[in-house]
C-alpha cells in the first residue's frame, strides 16, 4: 500500500485513497486502512476523524469534497424532537456513518454510538461540524453554502441542543462519560474540558454564521447571553496556576450560601496539590479536566487546552501560560510524539474505579496518557496563533522522525510515547492527515482564521 | 421542646411544630427544629422531606395542608422554556422553599439548589412531586385537583422534562451527582437506581394523572412508549443476583456490535466479585446504584430499591429477593437502626476519589453507609406489600427503643448504626414523620393502595 521509495509523496498517496465516495463523488475518509487488521468500524468515515483530512484538502483547494460531506452529514441529523428516547435528541450528529450500496442504489448509514463499545453518545461531532461548517466558509467566501435554509435550521438544531436548560445550573454542558474524543470511561463524565471548549467554539461559529432574521432571532439572543458566562466560568474556574493552586489549597469546606468563595465545595484533600507544586512551570497554567460539586480534576487535556486557545475561549495571557507549560514540561507531554492526551495516567485504584479496570486505557497507554499524533496539528495551530513557531517545528520535527517508518500509526504508548500503542492500528487517516495539515500550516500561515478567533 | 412525660405525644407535638404558614394556613414543614444549631437551610421546606409529613396528615385526615403544599409548590415550578441557562430547566421543582414576611405580605422563595452546598441541581423534587399529588388524589379522591389546567400543565412539563431526549441513547435519566437524596458526591452521577426509580414511579402516577385530551396527548403516548423500556432496562440491567453474578463475572470485554452480550462492556475484574459471592443470599437479589459504560456499581442503595418495590418497577419474584436480601443481611442493612442508606460504604481510595475527601462522607457516616430512620416508612411499606409484616414489625420494633431518646436525630453513623451521625441534627422532622407513618401503615394498611402500584 505505502510506495516506499517516495517519503514525501506517500502521505498524500494514502490520504487519497481513503477518501470514501458517494454516487462516485468524494465525501469524506475511512478512519483507516490498515490492511492487517479486521476493520471493525475503521472503514466507517468519523466526523470527528474527518476534521483534519477536510482542512488539508480546504488549503489544498479540494473544497468539493468538504461541502459535500457537510450537506450530506446534515441530513443526517437528528431532526425530530424526540420524547420518546428511542433516538438520541434532536440536533445530534452521528459518531460515523458508512456508504451502503444496495443494487443500483446507495445510502448512507449514521451511527449514533449505537455500534459502538459501550454504547457511549458523540456529544462531539455536532461541534465538530460547526467547526469545520465555519472553516469551509472561510476558506471558500461561499458564505451562502451557511445561508441555505437547510444550514441554518441545522445550526438551529444544534444550538437549541446544546442551549435547552435542563437539570443543569451552570453555563458548562453536562454530558455523559465518553461523549468526545476519548470515547471509553475515563472519568470525563460530567463537564470535560474538551467538551466546553469545543461547545464554546460552536457557540462563536454560530454567531458568525447564523442569519439575523425573526426566524434565528431567540436563538441569536440564548447564544450570546451563554458565550459570556461560559466564558467567564471556564477562565475562572478550570483555571491553575500557581496561584490559582495556593487559593485552592486554602480552601474551607462547608461554604454555605450564594457568595462563597469555595462555591464547588472543593476539599483541597482531594488535589494532588503536593505533584502539582512541583510541577507546574512559575510562568504557566492550564485548564483542569473537568470541575463539579467537590470535584477538580486537575488532569492537562491536550485537545480542550488547544482549543480553547484557538477560540479565544482563554485570555491571551491564559494561552501564553498554556504554551509556556507545554515547553517547560516537553518531556511530559510531548516526549518522543506530540502530543499526550492526557497527563498524567490514572494509575493503581484510580484506574481500576474511573476506567472501570479497562485493559485498553492501562495507564500510559491509548487514551490513558497515550501520545496522539493527530493532536500535531492543533498543538502547531495554538503555536502559529501565539507566535510560538520553534514549538511548532520541533513538534513537526519529531513526529516526521517516527511518523512513516511508523507506518502513520493512531496512538503511541509509554510516559514517554516511546512505544508504538499496543492495539493502534497503522495508516490510521487522521495521523496522515494531521501531520501534512501541520506542515501546510506553517506554510500558510494566513489558513490559520479559518479555524480561530480573536 | 419535647414533653418527656408523654412519650406517646411528643413526636405528634414535634411534627405539629414544625408546621410552617403562609398567610396563616398551614403549607408545609421545616426540616428540623433543633434548638441547639444554627438553622442554615433547616428552617426551609425541603419537598422530599415534606412527603413523610404529608403522608401522615392524610391519615389522619389533614388533608388541607398536603392540598395547600401541592397548589403553591405547583407555582414555584420554572414554567418558561429557558435557553441560556440562567435558571434551571423548564419543569424543574425546588429542592426547598421559605415563607418570606415583607411587611404586610408573605411570598415564597424557592432554592433550586443556588444555596446549596455544592450547588446541586435537585433532580428528584419534581419526581416526589407527583408521588404526592397521586397519594393525595388517592386519599381524598379530589381527582379535580389533579384535572385542573394548571396542575395538569404541571405533569405536562415535568414529563417533558424527564422524557425530552438530548445526549441518552438509554430508557434511564442522565443526571449530574448529588441529583437526589445523597446531595453530595458519591459517585452516583450518571444514571443513578435512586433518579431511575423515581421516574419510574413518577411517569406511572402521570399515566393515572393526566387526562386523555388533545392537549395531553403526545406526552401520553411518550410516557407510554417509554414506561415499558425503562421498566425492561432495569429489570435486566441493574438486576443482580447469584445467577446474574455468574454472568457478569464470565462476561468477555470488547465485544462489538449491535446484539453483543456485554451490551455496557463492564470488565469483570471492576466488580467486587470474591465479597458479593459471599455476601449475596442464595435467594436474594437487588437492583444495584448505578450503570454505564464499562460501569456497573453494585452498592445497595436502599430507597431506589424500596422505591422500586412500591412502583412495582421490579417483578414480584424480585421484590420478595430485595426483601429476603434485607432480612438474610439484617446485620448489614438494618443493624441498630432502620435503615442504611447504602451498602457497603465507600472507603480508602475509592472514599477519596469518589466523594473528593468529603469529611461528611467518611466511610460510615451520613451518606456513605450512615443509617437513616427516614427510611423505615419506606421499608415497612415494602415489606407490607409483599405480606412481610415480620420485617416491617422487627424494624419499627429498633426505631421505637432509640428515636425518642436519641431526640429523633436526622442520622446515625457506624457500620451498623450505633453511633448517633456525627454532625445530625435532633428533631429532623422527616425523622418524626418517618416514624409515625411506618406505625401508621401498621394500622391503616388500605392507605398502602396511596403510595404504591400493581
Amino acid at each position: 500500500m505505502v510506495n516506499s521509495d517516495s517519503p514525501i509523496k506517500d502521505p498524500w498517496q494514502i490520504l487519497e485513497e481513503s477518501i470514501i465516495y458517494y454516487y462516485d463523488r468524494p465525501l469524506g475518509t475511512v478512519a483507516a486502512c490498515d490492511p492487517n487488521t479486521a476493520p471493525l468500524n475503521y472503514d466507517q468515515c468519523f466526523i470527528r476523524d474527518f476534521v483534519p483530512a477536510a482542512l488539508v484538502f480546504l488549503i489544498k483547494g479540494k473544497t468539493d469534497i468538504v461541502r459535500y460531506f457537510l450537506v450530506h452529514t446534515l441530513k443526517l441529523q437528528i431532526k425530530e424532537r424526540q420524547l420518546d428516547f428511542l433516538e438520541p435528541g434532536r440536533g445530534l450528529m452521528p459518531a460515523s456513518f458508512k456508504v451502503i450500496h444496495e443494487e443500483r442504489e446507495q445510502y448512507l448509514k449514521a451511527d449514533f454510538g449505537d455500534h459502538a463499545i459501550g454504547r457511549v453518545t458523540p456529544v462531539d461531532s455536532c461541534l465538530w461540524w460547526m467547526f469545520l461548517l465555519r472553516a469551509y466558509v472561510k476558506a471558500t467566501e461561499e458564505y451562502s453554502l451557511a445561508h441555505t435554509p437547510e444550514m441554518q435550521k441545522g445550526i438551529r438544531l444544534i444550538m437549541e441542543l446544546c442551549l435547552s436548560a435542563r437539570f443543569d445550573m451552570y453555563p458548562t454542558l453536562l454530558v455523559p462519560d465518553g461523549a468526545c474524543m476519548i470515547d471509553r470511561r475515563m472519568g470525563i463524565n460530567g463537564h470535560p474540558l474538551e467538551i466546553q471548549a469545543l461547545f464554546y467554539n460552536a457557540l462563536r461559529c454560530a454567531q458568525e454564521l447564523l442569519l439575523d432574521n425573526p426566524e434565528n432571532e431567540k436563538i441569536n439572543q440564548a447564544l450570546n447571553n451563554r458565550l459570556t458566562p461560559l466564558g467567564v466560568h471556564l477562565r475562572h474556574h478550570y483555571w491553575l496556576d500557581l496561584e490559582r493552586l495556593n487559593i485552592i489549597y486554602r480552601y474551607k469546606g462547608e461554604e454555605y450560601g450564594e457568595n462563597v468563595l469555595n462555591q464547588f465545595n472543593i476539599y483541597s484533600d482531594s488535589i494532588p496539590y503536593a505533584d502539582l507544586s512541583e510541577w507546574l512551570p512559575a510562568n504557566g497554567g492550564y485548564l483542569v479536566g473537568n470541575l463539579g460539586p467537590s470535584q477538580l480534576d486537575c488532569r492537562f487535556f491536550s485537545l480542550g487546552n488547544l482549543v480553547a486557545i484557538l477560540s479565544a475561549l482563554v485570555t491571551q495571557k491564559q494561552a501564553e501560560a498554556i504554551l509556556n507549560t507545554i515547553e517547560k514540561k516537553w518531556n511530559d507531554l510531548i516526549g518522543f510524539m506530540p502530543m499526550k492526551i492526557c497527563f498524567p495516567a490514572l494509575k493503581d485504584r484510580d484506574w481500576q474505579l474511573l476506567t472501570g479496570c479497562d485493559p485498553k486505557n492501562r495507564p500510559w497507554s491509548y487514551h490513558n496518557g497515550g501520545n496522539w499524533p493527530v493532536l500535531l496539528w492543533l498543538l502547531v495551530a495554538a503555536s502559529l496563533k501565539h507566535n510560538r513557531p520553534e514549538i511548532a517545528e520541533k513538534a513537526i520535527e519529531i513526529a516526521a522522525q517516527r511518523l512513516p517508518q511508523d507506518e502513520w500509526t493512531e496512538y503511541y504508548d509509554g510516559k514517554n510515547g516511546r512505544l508504538v500503542g499496543k492495539e493502534a492500528r497503522k495508516y490510521q487517516t487522521w495521523t496522515i492527515a494531521g501531520f501534512l495539515l501541520a506542515r501546510e500550516l506553517m506554510d500558510n500561515s494566513q489558513c490559520l482564521s479559518w479555524i480561530s478567533h480573536n
